[in-house]
């Protein structure tokens, strides 16, 4: 099955990209996490989303949450790692996964902080953003989890059951999150800034002020990774992708709208720039159909 | 007083605006009508705005209202019919009264169908756009009210108490519109498209299929201008203020959101706009600040 709309992330811009492709009638893919979006969940109190005001993120979270399935929306929970653009559709991966769209629209939102020394430089060559996806790797191997949110100690667990020794680099405060679970007995967690990622083909530490530790491979948990990494060859302006005012990347049939497109991340602005996305989505998947007519 | 921020237009892009610039502290003025929006109001049922399915436009704006009265914020009702662009700050006229302002935020919406032939060639030569603001000029003289909304109702009883005949020319239905009222004896009601606004400088006709009136003066009363008409100077794109990504017109310090901005014409869309273009003017009173303490 080819989705007509693929839609990566499942904040405010990824979920009015959906509603509004799906009130378009289009076939679509959500791909998130159940929570909808850590950042909005921990958001104390929201004033500047006109038509609520006073709300908690959480409740907002709700009524979104309502929204979706009034239009029987569901997230898909596959984390995708890769977009490529394969001509006339587009290859989306999840670990062994694969999932073809017509066009996908891009909401992975934005991660804060800069990426850790030799992060991006090993990805692929033993540095990895899913667990879940690259685990079989790692089997009888010592891996580090350098985790940005809580749901990065299930991924520490989950590679626990595999991997002879798994260390775990939490690099968020315990406070305000929305979940938490045990971290296994044996993993050993290193409350310390991890410095570098070093290796020479493939990664083989982990660099921290006053210590190494030997690993076979480092999995960065954080709520989005880089858009640059997740789609090869979008183009990108510093830490956003470029778009357009119609929320066009520079490839054809690829959108990108809210925090990875551009400041201000602000729920409203992200929520108005999935909805342009969407129908210029639509607008697109329209003209492929008429010059696929036109060629038969 | 000079305000900091001067929005015009009371639609979703223009009432988000005013929230995001409000809980920024910053002196803003909301021109607009009471009734927030006559599209909104008459819409008969909206799923397309992220947290809210199966609402009326009438219980959407009723959240509107309470989320600007819930930061004091006020519509001011006076309609602006020019805004000049002086060099380090913006004159915002209606009739006889002028509003200043450091960064102005046009959100004026879109007014579907063509002008009436001659409508932009008069305009200023006996074609306006405000029976208030004008009505002096025609005293003792023969007006025509071309009404595009029910407001245009009362706009025609106020003209009749001044002028010496008044034609009122409704280009509307009377199903679906927000309130009535009752257009004063004395007032010729023609229920007929007017095809052409005539005179040699000045206006001096309507022409209708089988008639022509002859008029001193031509009020069409819509629910916007056009942009372009309203600030002299702006760069359009067809019939749209040309932005660029953080809503940015041609003209420094002067910004566009909602549907005036472009397609697609949706509320959330609008809204989104709106925060951005509160938010890159609020930017810009930083960077005006900041110089001013440099050449002090």
């Amino acid at each position: 099955m080819i989705y007509d709309i693929a839609i990566v992330g499942s904040g405010p811009a990824g979920l009015s990209a959906a509603i509004n492709a799906k009130i378009r009638n289009k076939k679509i893919v959500l791909f998130g996490t159940e929570n909808l979006s850590n950042k909005l969940t921990v958001a104390p109190s929201i004033d500047n989303y006109l038509g609520f005001f006073d709300i908690s993120g959480e409740e907002l979270k709700d009524k979104f949450q309502k929204h979706i399935e009034s239009l029987d929306i569901e997230i898909n929970t596959n984390k995708i790692t890769n977009v490529y653009a394969m001509g006339d559709y587009f290859a989306l991966m999840s670990g062994e996964n694969m999932f073809e769209a017509k066009t996908v629209i891009i909401a992975t939102g934005i991660q804060y902080g800069k990426p850790i020394k030799g992060e991006e430089e090993f990805l692929g060559k033993g540095v990895g953003y899913c667990a879940t996806c690259d685990a079989p790797l790692y089997k009888g191997k010592r891996v580090a989890i350098i985790g940005y949110n809580k749901e990065s100690e299930e991924e520490a667990n989950f590679l626990n059951e595999i991997a002879s020794k798994t260390y775990f680099i939490p690099m968020y405060k315990n406070e305000g999150l929305y979940r938490s679970v045990n971290i296994d007995e044996g993993i050993e967690i290193i409350k310390e800034k991890p410095l570098e990622i070093k290796g020479s083909k493939l990664v083989d530490k982990v660099s921290f002020k006053h210590k190494n530790i030997d690993v076979d491979g480092v999995f960065v948990i954080k709520d989005s990774s880089s858009p640059k990494t997740l789609v090869p060859g979008l183009e990108s302006h510093g830490a956003h992708v470029k778009v357009d005012i119609n929320m066009n990347t520079n490839i054809p049939g690829c959108f990108a709208c809210g925090d990875c497109a551009g400041k201000p991340y602000s729920y409203i602005k992200s929520a108005g720039q999935g909805q342009i996305a969407a129908l210029n989505a639509v607008a697109y998947l329209e003209k492929l159909k008429k010059n696929n007519t036109k060629t038969e």
